[in-house]
């Protein structure tokens, strides 16, 4: 076990929104609430996976919607609260711990404002090991945890209680739902038991945002040092040369076209996005897809740059880096590949090759 | 106390989808569901309002869709028994009567079959007096209850409690949900006390329904029965000349063109419908509009014709008929007058003047 503090969540929130593949919503609000929460209630005790017991119950909370729109409709702070509470009353249960349901942006530190608040322990991981666009796109759903009872709290104080037949149908109603009440909503879902943790989160991500985090602070040359830390390579280097966005359905969806500079001149990569990053395509050649992470960096500084933040004349390092490894298998692709977003593709590893 | 058996639900079926102003859905679906349900557990008791104890726990059952879609897609039977019972475990209550939420179609015989499946005796009236499109369009709303706690269960078998902060945010959350679901759902909401029917509920309803059905069966003179049956008048006797309908964000909506025929000829008489016909205009004037209701029925046989049923060629008799007289008041006339369905005119009632 170890203290998180005030100081740790600007690194925390800036790795984490290298490792959200471009989504998880915006970073600085959730930074502010959860630096704001530590101020009022103290730090909060991290543990690692192998420190929880078989039968503790983890709870993910988490913000869903268009990260468009998080950044201009603010979260009152309570939402996540509100929602832990009446998950407990009706499912009757008791939150031992807390945890990111993925890493990325906004959600992997609304769970440490949570955490803050309730005086739960947070568990150092996270259920996708990046950020992905859908509900159901957790690891859990690999080995049959339900993403129901899930509970869903907008700003405005409304709330509901969700049971479905299959995780997909969670992801396709409180999509609806979070739609409707205005593209930002809090969840909380997909309880784990202790002795679920091994198979059903990716360890040591919140720990992993952090050193990144400061990495990225403190490099001379940032974006190798990102590379250095995760792995993978950088697929191209140059000048943000057209975004197409649009918010749509719960989600923001668009391209994104990079023009090179320096050895890459002359070459154009093209981006796909659903709230993440999905495809990376060099000159007609697709280079690495989901659920590889492709991340956007300031090719200065390294900071990371979101799908909603991306703007004309950004200039860029767009990185591929290799997932958790059980998205590679044949369930992971069905659930998480190109085509479970409707692309007319199989799946290319930045690691080489078609898996 | 009196005893709906397995003959009364034809009539009551007729009826209801003639005071349904055109929507509560497909009124043989329900009519098949409601006999099936009578003839396995035997006949219905039917209590008056005033025969209910105060302190009653009378709960409405009820579909919420697009009627174009219920009559293709059928519900299993069972829906709105999981949704009255998981509300029962939810809201710790245990109800003792059933009531229709409003008197149409399908909505007024889908009780009748629940109350024959639970052996609950179902209350004589309804929230509307008619049927609307929208969830908080309810005499309940005009008294403060809420529609909140709320099942919504599909026939998957997802379902899901919601708690809202007013009417109009539970139809909005459940009319998203429902479009996602299939445009098809079962709802249990807006729980009344015993001692709230007075001024939740139209009385007698559901006799008139029947008493309606039955003269349309046996008058020689069908259509002008049922004028002498509800009041109002006859707006025009003509032919359907043209349908624009579209089934969109969870209801059917369009116009419909009706020409004068006999003494009519040479008019046209112009419907608007969302689920139920909101406006009648006859040759450019509006003759009446919602909350009224614009009933349209065969001209021949007095049977009703649902919105989603008219068809071009339908030698149809279109009514006016006064509403409850709750409804035209200044908060009857906002939650159901002409502009809350975004029609830029104000009220014009069957029985004379703008209100």
């Amino acid at each position: 076990m170890r203290e998180l503090i005030l100081s740790d969540v600007d690194d925390i929130a800036r790795g984490a929104a290298i490792l959200g593949a471009g989504g998880g919503g915006d970073p600085y609000t959730g930074r502010l609430l959860a630096e704001a929460a530590i101020e009022q209630h103290g730090p909060v005790s991290v543990v690692d996976i192998v420190e929880v017991t078989p039968d503790a119950v983890v709870v993910p909370v988490s913000f869903m919607g268009a990260p468009t729109v998080s950044t201009e409709k603010l979260p009152s702070g309570q939402e996540a609260i509100v929602a832990l509470r009446t998950l407990e009353n009706v499912a009757g249960l008791k939150a031992t711990h807390l945890v990111p349901i993925e890493i990325g942006g906004m959600n992997s530190v609304i769970p440490v404002a949570a955490a803050a608040e309730t005086g739960l322990p947070l568990v150092d991981g996270d259920a996708m090991g990046r950020a992905f666009p859908e509900a159901h796109m957790v690891l859990p759903t690999l080995i049959g945890v339900s993403c129901t009872p899930m509970v869903i709290v907008d700003d405005k104080g409304n709330s509901m209680v969700l049971d479905t037949v299959t995780n997909q149908w969670a992801e396709r109603i409180a999509r609806a739902v979070c739609a409707e009440a205005g593209c930002s909503v809090f969840t909380v879902d997909t309880v784990l038991r202790g002795d679920q943790l091994a198979d059903g989160l990716v360890p040591g991500t919140l720990g992993l945002a952090q050193r990144l985090g400061e990495t990225v602070r403190v490099s001379m040359d940032p974006v190798q040092s990102v590379v250095d830390t995760l792995g993978g390579r950088v697929l191209i280097t140059g000048k943000v040369a057209d975004v197409d966005r649009r918010t749509s359905g719960g989600f923001v969806r668009g391209e994104a076209r990079i023009e090179g500079t320096g050895e890459d001149r002359g070459s154009v990569l093209r981006l796909s996005f659903q709230n993440e990053h999905l495809l990376a395509e060099r000159d007609g050649e697709l280079l690495t897809s989901t659920p590889d992470l492709i991340c956007v960096l300031d090719n200065e500084t390294g900071e990371p740059v979101t799908t909603e933040g991306m703007r004309y004349g950004n200039r860029v390092a767009v990185l591929g880096v290799p997932c958790d490894r059980r998205w590679r298998t044949p369930e992971g692709l069905r659930l998480t590949g190109p085509r479970a977003f409707g692309y007319d593709h199989d799946y290319v590893s930045i690691t080489g090759g078609t898996k």
